[in-house]
C-alpha cells in the first residue's frame, strides 16, 4: 500500500532503534534492511532533511537516531518522505464542495485518518518491546536471545532489554 | 496518502458513474475530473486493463463502467493501478519470522487491513447515494439539483436517481 521508499525508510528508522547510541554506517544499515544502497542513501537524506536523523561523514562515520526511540513516531517517518494527510478541502476546488466533501473524498479521508491514527500511536521503541514477536529485521526466532546488530551483540526483546 | 495515479483512477471511476450508460469521451472526462488528459489517457489504459471501464474508440467513443456500479468496489479501483495487499509473511524473507510477523510489519499490515475493509465494503454506487453530500466532481449545492454530466442534464443524488 505504502511506497517502496516509505517501507525502505520504516526499515532504516527501526534498524537505527536497534542501536540508538551507535552511528551506523550506510553499508551495515543496507545489509541489514535489505535496501538497495543508493536508494537507502537517498532514503537516509530524506529522514536527515526531516530531522529524525544525524549522522558524520567519514571513517567511523554513519547514521543514528536524532531522538530517542520512544520520541519518534512511525507517522512521522512516514510523512518524511510521503504525504499522509486528512483531506480538508474539495481536492477540486469545487468552490461548493468546500469542506463539505464529497462520499469519494470522506472515504479517502477516512482512510487517511485511521492509518495517520495507527501510525501515530506507534514509536519505534514500540516495536521493540513486544517479547511475543521477533525483533524487525533480525534473524532470530528466540526474542530472548542476544542478536548482533551492526557488529554488536545485543539482547533480544524479550529480554528485559 | 495515496499516490496521484490513485486519486484520479478513482475520480474517473466515480464519474462514469454519474452517467453508467454513456460512453464518456476521454476530454469530456479530463475537463469532470480536472485531470490532465495524458495522465487520464494513461489512468484509463490500467483501468481497462484491469476490466473496470470498457472503452470505444473514434467518433462518439469514450469509456464507461465494465459492470454496474454497484458491482465495483472502490479497492478493486484502488487495486487496479496500485498494490494494496496484506503482508502474509516477512518482506525481508527472514526465515525465522516467516508468517510470525515483526511489529514493524505487523503495523503496515493493520494499516493495510484497515484500507482494504474501508474500500472494500465501498461500491461507486455508495458514492453516489448519499443526498447529505455532494455529489463526487460535481458543481452543485442542491444534492436533489439536476446537474449536467457529459452534456446530459440528470437529476442528482438527492432526487432518488
Amino acid at each position: 500500500m505504502f511506497s517502496l521508499t516509505a517501507e525502505y525508510a520504516l526499515r532504516a528508522m527501526a534498524c537505527l532503534a536497534l542501536t540508538p547510541d551507535q552511528l551506523v554506517p550506510t553499508p551495515n544499515l543496507a545489509r541489514q534492511t535489505k535496501v538497495p544502497p543508493n536508494y537507502l542513501a537517498k532514503v537516509l537524506q530524506l529522514l536527515s532533511a526531516a530531522g529524525l536523523i544525524a549522522g558524520r561523514r567519514g571513517v567511523g562515520g554513519g547514521y543514528r537516531l536524532a531522538r530517542a526511540s520512544d520520541q519518534i513516531t512511525l507517522l512521522e517517518v512516514l510523512r518524511s518522505v510521503t504525504q499522509v494527510e486528512r483531506i480538508r478541502a474539495c481536492p477540486l476546488g469545487i468552490p461548493s464542495h468546500g469542506t463539505n466533501l464529497c462520499p469519494l473524498h470522506r472515504k479517502i479521508d477516512e482512510a487517511a485518518a485511521t492509518v495517520i491514527e495507527i501510525f501515530g500511536q506507534a514509536t519505534l521503541a514500540d516495536l521493540l518491546t513486544d517479547p511475543s514477536r521477533p525483533w524487525p529485521l533480525c534473524e532470530t526466532t528466540e526474542s530472548s536471545a542476544r542478536i548482533t546488530i551492526n557488529g554488536s551483540s545485543v539482547p533480544g526483546p524479550g529480554a528485559g532489554a
